[in-house]
């Protein structure tokens, strides 16, 4: 583990939970048995946008239900690991498929199944409202709770680092949504 | 550019984005493939209230879905751009069609695609939790954030300027929602 | 009017707006196009428990739909304005009904729609998030948002000062939601 | 009533209200006539691991609905009380059929239909933002509002008393949701 502006400039894959970090963690319950859940517009800026410049993102998360995986299909999301319980797993196999080394992904989790994952990627980062055990493993903990804009948060800040982030007068054809 | 006040009176459009702006970011995505937002009674009485003035409302969102529209034709907005990435262009053509001039339009938006029309009006606005891009193009931050009242805020301060807002005694047959 | 403590103690009748008072103002708009609302259970238990000790609650509101009414005949409120656009008409009519003098009643607003009937009652009260115009006719500014309590303030503080709120070992067989 | 540290780690039973307390109180009614409501992912992670680590989980609850219910099937919580209005007596029920002492039992509630059964177990315990009747009578208030994370903090308190909780390498194949 080296300098953090170094580090955070070296990632190329961004990995994230979904309850608690792309969401405030409510979950509301459909009669028809399917899960809704509130996704924060600016993020979804953010990651269309990272897309856009050729990053690679994935969602690893315990939750399922076609809501969820809409979500990911509109952002153009491809790598998608749903009702996961060995998260760990999980990202051994992404990192596998990518070819890309440890050291250039980041992951941001805000619960205990995201401990394990986390102590094994360069980056491990989380929301302002994460649970103890997660905040201790991060090497970044956002200033926005999980919702409110921690998912933007992180994308900008490895964006700016590597100087792809928005500039003034760049034409941005991506919605916020 | 001149002086504040003397701007503000000026204005007879008033051109708002949709998530951050109406709403407070949140997008809850259902399982038949819509979205639903939620929307802010007193923005709505103060749209409301603007349309029976007189003043005319404009969207331009990247948003899309029939739920959006609804909240517009409810409203009795009639200038709607949904499902745009080109916010630019969106507003050189909303200005032509209105045959006003820019020093009388205002344009509330809070993210990145809102900032090139933004720099092309009298009277660029936004919410106080708005991306520090949009912040820094805006002439006025409203201290409310977006879905929390930002949207009457700036509507009141207008109507205000210029002698339209309500008067105790007034009757006022407009509802708030 | 006289003394705060005694006038409150007077109140025998409550009637109240609907959204940003039972509700913090959001409009959830869905795709059949009804109208989804927030109500909170604490509320909920206030209203239950002052119909079940002989006070009178009422609905005066511009809004409107099948969940709206759902939510007042579930509670069993049987006084109720929807899609109101002249309240100050609909509190005349409520009071020749029920035969009570203004001073008994009591209304919770929070908008400018409210303000007329609010100058026609002996106790005019709003959440603490209401507007301007609607403060300055308050005799009453609850320290809870709405949505957030304020209805269950009020009628606490009603029932408290004429001695019927619940004492400890009380039974109650009201359900809290 | 003795120690507090010492009285926690006597739990073996967690009983739980739901409005205010698994969720912030909101109830979102549907056209349908179901009632939705917002859950936490984190009391889910800790609720699904309490149950998983052999302790007993209980609901009692004045609402009602099918959404309700899938809930705590969906976590595999056995001990259902809904559409309830006697409280004290589901209690009663709940520890006859379980063969415990009132001492094992926590009682998590946040409004007045609580109360009583509040004062009949071992740990009584409520979120910040509970009814003052509710908070006079509990041992312990949580930091956490309903709905944000006093179910997750109550339960981690009694399994770290009891030396239940997560360590850092131990294998946990429970999601978060």
């Amino acid at each position: 583990m080296g300098n953090f502006k170094e580090d955070i400039a070296k990632i190329k894959v961004i990995v994230m939970d979904v309850d608690g970090v792309m969401t405030d963690g409510d979950i509301i319950l459909t009669p028809d048995g399917d899960f809704l859940r509130k996704y924060n517009a600016k993020d979804g800026f953010a990651m269309a946008f990272a897309l856009k410049k050729g990053y690679t993102l994935a969602v690893i998360t315990g939750g399922r239900g076609e809501c969820l995986e809409r979500r990911f299909k509109m952002l153009g999301i491809k790598h998608l690991y749903t009702n996961c319980l060995a998260k760990y797993d999980a990202l051994t196999d992404l990192i596998q498929k990518l070819g890309v080394d440890s050291e250039e992904v980041m992951f941001m989790g805000d619960d205990i199944p995201d401990v394990e994952p986390m102590r094994h990627v360069g980056m491990p980062v989380c929301p302002a409202d994460a649970a103890t055990e997660v905040i201790s493993v991060s090497r970044y903990v956002s200033q926005f709770k999980g919702g409110e804009g921690c998912v933007r948060d992180v994308i900008e800040q490895v964006m700016r680092a590597r100087g792809d982030w928005f500039q003034l007068g760049e034409d941005v054809d991506t919605a916020s949504r």
